[in-house]
């Protein structure tokens, strides 16, 4: 395992810092501000983002994700993930590098999965910033953890296919500039479990979707990108839409999902370690009880875990993308659970220290620090709540003892002797 | 220490229990669809608060609170303690009942500390409903937790006293019938420390008060109740609106804070109630992997934790009123503390359970988990945070154990042999 | 709930704690080293030990145990909760007022289903305390933590019955005045599940009975009393000396375990107390980096938390208890399993915190921490481990909300309206 | 970061694993049986630890510590971690590659800053594992987590230093073959804070020293091996005994801890490791209530949580090694502060889930877990106790953001740009 950073990987850092600095951070406030100046926040999208994003496109921030493709940057997942915390200590900031999820797990799907006349059709203008997507599969109606109970039907009818069914927590999907969504169903309940699912592509304008309401996480609507609950009734689409093939919903997704979280774990780092900067600052300058908040052994105690949590989450992403350009996706998954179930969990601790050490102002809007809980809070439930996630960490590590062996022959196992 | 309901207890339980469940609950919704159909979420009150308040008011269900006092229901706080759980189950159940702060804290200074006709101009329309009110102490300048930080000015100048500040987490200023401030501020900064500051009646309308803006919570506006940012430039208001004296700030917030904790504590029980019953509803009626996720070891953990977590802390919060009847808010300052620090926590963990449990549900609105998590966090830093409360335990703690004595002497203490 | 102690309640802990300052506490060494000087720690019983219960026998401090019996007390649980907590102070303290489990457990099954014949024998010399029982429950081959598990086996032979299995974690058999185990084996692999189990006393000198090896936990042995491994091999015993009856094994365990696991509980609320205590003083003796331990604020907030906890799990003792009182031991079961999750559990946290106040002294033997912390262990397994009882607890929850009714009709329940 | 093992290392692990699967684990058992078979544990060493020791310096698996030294196998920090790791995985383990505490600690002061003489009479017969030696720092009456507390005298008298004072937990000095010490006490009062203390070598066959008692951990002795409190009355050694010059304790004693901590958490994660394979291995042997353990949510949570906790330490432990390899052991400071707390409390979560997951046999000596628990439980307190070095993990943070700066600019520190 070799997490040394390479030297386009160290350019690459400083050059986002400073973008960061000077671009990002001082326009939080101007997009939140443009967003309220809105007739509704729905309606447009903040001016100061598109800005940013051309100031991005210039600087060659652009695309940064998308490793072994000729479509991004051309860097590894390693390579992209002190580049994707830096991105992640903003919550604007992954959208002005074209890096913000779902879009990011989209094209990843359309590069692997897509045809040429999809590629040309919904990737393009994905890469180039023009158009959002979405992504449908959870439904308010079953327990979409298993993902096996998904019942929005997809069914062939002629040359095209017909859509019927309810999703939720479509993110994304409330921006004016998302056309597409890849949603999730069932095509033929007959077949195997894991090939009864497939994903197809459904422009938003297509008769029949209704973005039915928008949904809150917390108190945040998160305009105008957003989280919608849509209805498709009998949406018709043609046949070839469907991606990559009728059944292949499952193997899509697991494809889709490896990097999705990686990258959702890579923001956390970034978005503790600005929390942790917060609180560090802060405590140095209040004072109540005649000495700074630095000065107590509480406050120092919260610095000290924070510090110590974040750097081992750091290491077992780098681990985990280490693994996934090793050994690929797959032979990845059990580091992949693992960080999918530990960085937003140390996010979580690190902000709520935060805005404990904050005071009242931490639960704000003067600060990120409340937003950022609530984002995070979320990754504890996206792309599998941690009891599965837990769940399939755990099988991995029975199944090393489950056969008739010398005891300790896996001694080597645990210590991970072939990295 | 008798934690019996009383007859009078047992009967207002059945009646309040009642009453949520056929005005309260049913309405939760429709209070929040009447605010959105505002032109502005701060302009006008639901009408739907107006007449649940009238139903309560003609149930006998109104103005609960109020130990010791010919105004209110004469319930002693252990008897007040289950009605207020009961209450604090819905986030617009507290002021249904005219029970909700900072309204409470402030009527109850009116009642103990104020004149003839400082409650004939402003406690009897608060009693009734007429009017709400706000309570301005911390600023956003200084580290507020240590109140003697507190820097807002009030000086008189003939008959009038001159106030110079700027407030924030005013929480009530953002509502429409918001008609009085009690503003906290320094008189004396060469007095002894804790008889600097004073408590003083600034009704909203005086020139000089100007609401910046409204402060969010978790992305919660809490509207119209809110938290508002407020400047005081220059205020005059009649020196008859001092309360109590010059002076008397601490020992009023004294007085004023120990009912409010518990008030706090007792809701934030009903809270966790209501979570835990949710919790045990909904997974029953999901099943992820082919059985009812309340068939799930984690989860049963979830449920069994949080109903060993809630039974705990109900008991110490009547032991803490118990303590408050019967020796007083004073004497019961070590339990006060203890139930403050608590009850918040005790409630963010149950409730985040629940969210859990509810999945992608847990974070949204279609349930009150989210708003109720939010709230109760911030309780883990109004009326003081955690760490104040956890010192003052300590602190009394070790004193037991200063003087030279015998060993073990103080065993009988830890025991509570006076209870 | 009527928590406040009775008169009686409170002139024995009077009594109880002057005993324990006078005679129990500067004991504890001189009964360790008079156990070292013995030629075995399993040959003689510590000439202090029946010194000592003499001393409390003459005090009329002796089987305060025994709620509703003509022969102890006739305390309620209740009563004898905080009396009990004081002797858990201690580890040596139980036996000195003839107490300690297991013999408190199988006085009571005696008492409860023992023949006239039966209590003659075995009850009488255990209550003047000049024997000592051990109980035969768990085994090591098979996971007992569900009883119906146990393989022992208890076969009618003519008039007697034939005992064949290995036992261990049989606590109380290293004493040299151990004579009796009650045994718990299967006597009908055919009958209800419930049913199949039955209890019988084998006396310890029955030929048949080895006891192969004393069991440590953490490296202590408990010299004398022990936890034996005993193998029960071709054993016969008169068929009189079944207790109850055939099959009644089940019935008898619920029985037994309730009063028994409530009185683990309050003697180590009362050993965290102590703990609590010690680690008040040590603090304030100790001064690393130029102050005493107690003004760091990390220390103080361990003082806190601890006091918050013992708090706690004090009151839910004394709820189970006046549970146990008024609606007996099984309508109480929720509440037994409660306290039985939380009691170890808060004593091993606070016990492990002056542990680490005391730095290395803490793990030694000059202070009680380190034992109580290995006895606190024990019992997050002994009696059940914890995941079997919060699965009941949860059991129990779930079961408010399976029948098909209004919404919140049990809002009353959570708040315990028969209390 | 390149944590990639070196082929060297690889050949060494699997050496190491397959010495210990048949050498070391299986004679665990044996080495207690012949302890508990000699007149005294004190008097002798186990025949067959001198058998193993023989049976590892013949397969070259020997003096594996000791990087940039002659003396040793010229392994680098990282490249000894694995390795340490594996010794870790039994308690007995680390002595029979004479790699154990504290004799590899002492051995590398003796490196370091020994005289030629000092190493011939001492380095080389603890080399060649003929002798073992004792650290004699903490002391019974003060706090000695502040090592400027230490109090004991060494005061030079013409060609000799006489030492005074009492020692405790100096470990190994309970063996028949520790004949050496190295003493840290104070010859200069007057001196600056940090050069006040010295280290000095006494023979433990010095008159005056006086091995007064050995103390216990939990329950364990520990013997031969052991933790001794030892009195030094006037004694007198050569001056030429001191260890690189009067006032260098400090300095020497940071060389020390250093490596001596890492190796400490080396082994922890070694120790966890090997006890979640032993709770793997056992959950799929139990089946209460109709199940394997292993399908049982609550226990595959606690498998999940230890394997991604051990994945962290280890990593960690990994990141502080390297520093120390190429940045040195006092750029290392935070890092090897950070596992210093990490690592310990990682282990003991762990093994008190196997221990719980073992049910009674958990706690006992059958198995591993409750000795490795108690071992780990010293370590939270040993070399400095967590609270000491949280603290300057956060003073270390605090101080990025001291000075006046730019926001942010420190954004890349917190990433590691020069890793």
């Amino acid at each position: 395992m070799d997490f040394s950073y390479s030297e386009k990987t160290k350019k690459l850092q400083e050059q986002l810092v400073s973008f960061m600095e000077e671009h990002v951070y001082p326009n939080e406030k101007v997009f939140e501000d443009q967003l309220n100046a809105q007739t509704s926040r729905w309606s447009e999208v903040p001016q100061v983002m598109e800005e940013l994003k051309q100031k991005a496109k210039d600087a060659g921030l652009w695309n940064l994700f998308l490793p072994e493709s000729e479509y991004g940057a051309g860097l590894t997942n390693q390579e992209y993930a002190p580049l994707c915390e830096i991105m992640g200590r903003s919550l604007i900031g992954p959208e002005v590098f074209n890096c913000n999820a779902p879009d990011t797990g989209n094209m990843e799907v359309l590069v692997r999965y897509g045809t040429e006349e999809q590629k040309e059709q919904w990737l393009k203008p994905l890469l180039s910033g023009e158009i959002r997507s979405c992504f449908s599969m959870t439904e308010p109606d079953v327990a979409s953890s298993d993902a096996t109970n998904i019942s929005t039907s997809i069914i062939r009818d002629g040359d095209e296919y017909i859509v019927n069914g309810v999703k939720w927590w479509s993110s994304g999907a409330g921006d004016p500039r998302c056309k597409i969504a890849i949603v999730m169903g069932k095509n033929d309940p007959n077949a195997p479990k894991y090939e009864q699912q497939s994903m197809i592509l459904v422009p938003l304008d297509t008769p029949g979707v209704t973005v039915d309401r928008m949904l809150s996480v917390f108190g945040y609507d998160h305009a105008p990108h957003g989280h919608a609950e849509i209805t498709f009734d009998n949406v018709r689409v043609p046949a070839s839409n469907m991606i990559w093939g009728e059944g292949k919903g499952f193997a899509i997704a697991q494809g889709r999902l490896g990097p999705g979280r990686i990258h959702h774990c890579m923001r956390l780092v970034g978005a503790a370690e600005r929390a942790l900067e917060d609180m560090c600052r802060r405590v140095q300058e209040r004072s109540p009880f005649g000495k700074p908040l630095a000065n107590q052994g509480v406050v120092r105690e919260w610095i000290a875990d924070s510090r110590i949590e974040i750097e081992q989450a750091r290491l077992l992403t780098l681990k985990a993308a280490y693994m996934m350009d090793v050994a690929g996706n797959k032979e990845a998954k059990a580091e992949i659970a693992m960080i999918k179930v530990t960085a937003p969990n140390m996010a979580l601790r690190v902000i709520d220290r935060a805005i404990q050490a904050f005071g009242a102002a931490g639960v704000g809007s003067d600060f990120t620090l409340a937003a950022q809980w609530a984002n995070s809070r979320t990754l504890r439930l996206a792309d599998g709540p941690d009891e599965v996630h837990r769940n399939q960490i755990a099988r991995l590590e029975l199944q090393k003892y489950q056969k008739q062996e010398e005891p300790f022959a896996h001694a080597l196992k645990g210590i991970g002797s072939e990295q």
